[in-house]
């Protein structure tokens, strides 16, 4: 099959500061994805664009690439509206656990796809993982039946979602370049939005405890990530939260999960309580529905 | 075996603009020689040296690093000095076909260890393999038989010279990594160091037709590769030439052969006899040969 660029043709146009063009975008992030642009040249342009930026142009298009290589999810079939929450994590960040039930039961569904842990943070499907006998891996078809069920899931997004983020991610962490704003924003948002959650909660930790620590870089990725969902038609909004001290009393996988039993039976820590309200009252704001 | 440094932790500081210290530069040439580094991890580094370059310290050691990955060849046994030559490279560039019989014939000992064609640029070794027959590729005892019988010997350069260098150069190819001024000068300089020579002459190309297209890039690559020969104790001098339009009347490998017997003979284009007499006192006096 003939290539519409060579690869070293997209390096070095972001090496010396272009703009990557809508044509070139698209080739890039499908090229990779089919394994024609190799690891040791995708690193070589990730530094360059860590180094020399993306516009907002560059982002959106990067990010629909991301979303094109593999499924969109769809939630219409369910009767309720579908809302989900990202956090950009830190240490003791267990919100997500009490969350999910707490806004199923308000009249939202939340399809929560989860991570795993990166560099110190913990990732939610590792806590949960804590829990014998929980499965992280669910097909569309279970995930629907739980949802219909429940209101809420929260398992791993599957290998058709994204395919390109996955390859992407686990790259970036190995060379140095998981800290670029546009590379963070287009791996959520490419996950989020081929999910097919028709509102999201954005909760962008700033602080000592966060990746991003300084507030000014956190804000412009809260940005940019509200932007990214809005075009492509997600209600999407942002908090920008203080993760200076852990969240909570417990770090570690287990102890987690007992700490959100205890917020989900109306006790827990006061700080976990308070962020998981706050976090609530915005999904179901952003889903349509009056909280009271 | 435990490792002194992690790849990702070299990547992040270069990234970071920090100066990479000693220890943390012989680990990580090292390390990718040895494959401990992996390509996608060295491809990011190099395109974070390249966007935020190396001062004279760290490319001074950059270039010792490459040097004592492999062997390092002697010539104290011949009885004449030792001068090499290095060009940059540009169309039509068959000088040294002429002038490494030329400074022997003069006294000098010329030990060539030369490249392939680069880019656009045509390489010495693929043009004098359109001498039926002819082999690039030389034991070290026949290199010495060579130079002891004809003063001069042009072949390939042997798998144990810098062996680093051989694996950053294809990758760096690949990458859109080539262009660097302290990635090109370690290269040559690797090289034409442990190459043994006790005397060197660098022509550095400028213009239309070269790799350093800008002037003031070709006149810092010089100065840059006369400071690396001459702390590693070789008799450095550099000329930056003109590369506008290709040399000589010719370019293409049978072609260019021809061209330089003409010249041998007497005859030959009148740029080629000038950039080869020129650079042929330029060796004869680096290597302490009054050439009348």
């Amino acid at each position: 099959m003939s290539e519409k660029f060579a690869a070293v043709e997209i390096i070095s146009a972001k090496r010396d500061k272009f703009e990557l063009t809508d044509d070139q975008i698209d080739w890039t992030v499908a090229a990779y994805t089919r394994g024609v642009i190799a690891d040791e040249q995708m690193s070589a342009l990730l530094m360059a664009i860590l180094l020399n930026v993306m516009n907002n142009r560059e982002i959106t298009r990067w990010t629909q690439a991301m979303i094109n290589s593999g499924e969109r999810m769809n939630w219409s079939m369910l009767d309720r509206p579908t809302v989900d929450k990202h956090s950009t994590g830190g240490v003791g960040d267990k919100i997500t656990l009490p969350l999910a039930p707490l806004v199923a039961a308000c009249g939202a569904a939340v399809p929560q796809l989860s991570g795993r842990g990166l560099g110190h943070t913990g990732g939610t499907l590792d806590k949960l993982e804590s829990i014998k006998g929980w499965k992280a891996n669910l097909s569309n078809e279970q995930m629907l039946k739980v949802i219909q069920d429940c209101g809420a899931v929260i398992c791993a997004a599957g290998a058709g979602l994204a395919p390109a983020d996955k390859k992407l991610y686990a790259l970036r962490d190995v060379t140095g370049t998981v800290q670029s704003i546009p590379l963070i924003a287009s791996s959520i948002m490419s996950k989020k939005i081929a999910e097919g959650t028709g509102a999201l909660v954005l909760d962008v930790k700033t602080g000592s405890g966060a990746f991003m620590s300084d507030p000014k870089n956190a804000g412009l990725l809260a940005r940019t990530m509200v932007d990214l969902g809005k075009n492509a038609g997600v209600k999407t909004r942002a908090l920008v939260t203080a993760m200076d001290v852990p969240l909570g009393l417990t770090a570690g996988n287990a102890l987690e999960i007992r700490e959100t039993l205890e917020v989900l039976a109306g006790g827990g820590p006061s700080d976990v309580v308070e962020l998981t309200l706050l976090l609530a009252n915005e999904m179901l704001d952003a889903a349509g529905i009056n909280p009271k």
